[in-house]
């Protein structure tokens, strides 16, 4: 079902007898074989034989494998070497440390180290705050993770999880000029997770919790707010509901209805969902149904835990019971951040007039995007390869840029709003269409925004 | 007593009526001061006014103010700002964190980040050892402190220690090209320290330790390299032991002596004293007399602790007893590692003959060095307005890069002495002198040197 992606993409080196028509040969037996051939390099030609670097898209593992196979059946083609390239960009890591100033001479190193370095620290003694000032915790961001639910691969650990912080830190520095660095902790006990990340606080201007499972993830999050006076933000939670309300806001104006008017579906009661709702009643809308594997959230339910109970609460006035798609009936939004296929597209006729569909399971949604597409007036999603992705690269780098420019020592509910709409603004209302809600990631114009949208957000320190 | 320098250096940007002389009036006002002038810049000239930016260096903060005043008393010049270079540096901190493949295109993305670095996490699941290839492990060393022992200044705790993390970090890159990382503790818990260390080293490929206070210092370093399968090394031991070493060995060379036969006195037997005895009992020196602020270390003495009762057993075989100018008696080297002006120049005649000494304490030594150099053959201090000054940065950045290129599990006593053998060849047999016994820390071969021969010393994987 996937297409060809940079994802699974590889450079194979290709040693040719026929120099005339074996590059042909070899583009056309990937083409046969379902990959896609993205740039050919001819490296060298040594006598009569031609050596080329043929670059392809895959779409998997498999795929790959019989790309290579029908390369190196090609008659007078020889197979040297492949390269992964999703491997060869992660080798020695994606992050370095440098130096904003260098140290090349005597002078440089008696004012950035010993002796001058004792004045900074001494002046540190005298007025600790001017940290903020005076030291990388003006700038720097902590990627914390303890690596239990990492993108769709689960609880894997701190170790294997690396990459992603490394990824995510890339993102900070590329989109906001934030520096941030990966916290990976070796522990999944909560306790511990929130006292590395106190003692660590120092160097930090705000903290980035990443891929820590629910509800495991609420506890860190709630007792950091507590212990430190700098920022810290679960971007699984926050980030994708700022995300999800910004996107929301447009979808809505798209079809001429009203947030707080919305009769609103929600499948999935976990961090994401759970942010989500926050901010959605924090923006005022009434009508919610929340749903979870075991359907409609009511209080009249037994099997409901804290975060469960307070959500048939504050949820749901009218006491639905059913299914998810029970629920469906006559709402003017799905939003799913549940799990793949959890309702056919033909249940969506259900909906009210010009439906809004965000299933934002990744890489497979709550409901098929092309039936979801005969019936919504508005589909997002989480993947790349469908318009109006919704992507958390959108909100967090401008949040943390707008947060350390305010010096401010956490991230309000008015911030993240602020953020949400300052997103919804980038697209400007002339421009919306049913495929252009949300702006894409590559938009110079969104961090800023979201940055400036936050700092004045902040409370006054 | 100090000579003005860079570490008090500041740019005064000053108004001036009469363009033709004022700027020769105002640098005349700064001599005069004391102060020294290292540039002057002409910034603008308005009508009559010039306006020029004077940069200063003084010798210390009184005279910086008495330098101000100064300029201030010039007829007709009108000081509008002074910066202070030091600070300035520092703004803003002084490492930034930057990815080694920028993200500009989707493709980038799907490999650098989502989805594609699923797949590379999917095979540090599978092998977790190839963190040390594909994540910044590769190259990556924490400066780990609980800012218990920063410089002279003291228990000055984690924030007030980032400036000296951050400086030692740069002075990793641009010397080694090891990217570095301050760790910042704030606890003063041995237990605590370790264990968050431990849980923070799936990110690192190597632990600097640095300005963390003696005892505590011993048990962290112990404790951490049982427990970690990456280098675990205090620098303000081993670094300043490894440098130590590499002096002398040139010092003795010079005065045609073998370091086996040495009668050697060390003063002090704090982090950096005990690091240097193991060193010099690993290259076979017999005769080491210690002392402490009690005088002689020997088994006599009913006040000594664990460590110092390891000292006294395996030193002072001939059971001197007295005080460190009675254990000079007859001495070929001298070795302060404690605190300022222990000694009197005059003391060092009851040397043997060509006497070598290393007065290490900083800013001022156990023993004056103008007088000092009346006596001794070799003299050493830990100061840059001296000759031969040592310096850790001869050690640290070429120690981690070659335990980094070899993939070490820990840094052996046979690495530390390849390292200051490495060292100490730096400097050419043929061109040792008396003010020449280390090479200069802008010296760029010292660190590839020591690399090579720390990689080449550490056992094989």
């Amino acid at each position: 079902m996937s297409l060809p992606s940079a994802q699974y993409s590889m450079t194979m080196r290709v040693h040719l007898e026929d120099s005339s028509r074996g590059v042909g040969q070899v583009t056309t037996a990937v083409g046969d074989a379902g990959g896609s051939v993205t740039a050919v390099d001819i490296v060298d030609a040594q006598g009569d034989i031609l050596v080329a670097d043929i670059t392809v898209n895959a779409a998997d593992g498999a795929q790959s494998d019989a790309i290579t196979a029908a390369v190196e059946a090609v008659p007078g083609a020889a197979l040297h070497k492949v390269s992964d390239r999703t491997f060869l960009m992660h080798l020695g890591g994606k992050l370095e440390v440098r130096a904003t100033s260098p140290i090349k001479t005597r002078d440089d190193l008696s004012m950035a180290y010993t002796p001058g370095v004792a004045r900074v620290c001494q002046a540190l003694v005298d007025r600790p705050e001017d940290a903020r000032r005076l030291t990388i915790k003006r700038n720097t961001v902590a990627v914390v993770t303890d690596g239990s639910a990492v993108l769709g691969l689960g609880d894997i650990g701190a170790t294997a999880a690396l990459p992603v912080m490394e990824g995510k830190a890339t993102l900070f520095k590329e989109f906001a000029d934030v520096d941030a660095w990966p916290v990976c902790i070796d522990s999944s006990d909560p306790d511990e997770i929130v006292r590395t990340v106190q003692l660590l606080a120092p160097v930090y201007g705000g903290v980035n919790l990443e891929d820590i499972a629910a509800p495991r993830c609420f506890k860190v999050e709630e007792r950091l707010q507590e212990l430190l006076d700098i920022p810290v933000f679960h971007d699984d939670q926050h980030g994708t509901a700022i995300v999800v309300l910004g996107a929301l806001r447009n979808a809505l104006r798209l079809v001429g209805k009203r947030l707080e008017d919305a009769r609103i579906v929600m499948a999935g009661a976990g961090a994401a969902g759970v942010a989500i709702l926050q901010m959605l009643q924090g923006e005022g809308v009434e009508h919610v149904v929340v749903t979870d594997r075991e359907g409609i959230v009511h209080s009249g339910r037994s099997d409901l835990h804290e975060t469960k109970a307070r959500i048939a609460r504050t949820t749901n006035s009218s006491g639905e019971r059913g299914t998810v798609v029970d629920a469906l009936e006559g709402a003017d939004v799905f939003i799913g951040v549940a799990g793949p296929d959890l309702i056919a597209p033909g249940d969506l006729a259900r909906m009210a007039r010009d439906p809004i569909v965000f299933a934002l399971a990744n890489p497979d949604p709550e409901v098929d995007p092309v039936g979801a597409r005969e019936h919504a007036a508005v589909l997002a999603t989480g993947r790349s390869d469908q318009p109006n992705q919704i992507n958390n690269v959108l909100a967090f780098p401008g949040i943390f840029r707008g947060a350390l420019d305010a010096q401010a020592t956490r991230i309000t509910p008015e911030m993240k709003l602020a953020a949400a709409r300052a997103l919804a603004g980038v697209v400007p209302p002339e421009e919306l269409r049913p495929s252009y809600i949300v702006p894409s990631v590559f938009n110079p114009d969104v961090a800023p925004a979201v940055a400036e949208a936050v700092r004045d957000a902040a409370p006054s320190t």
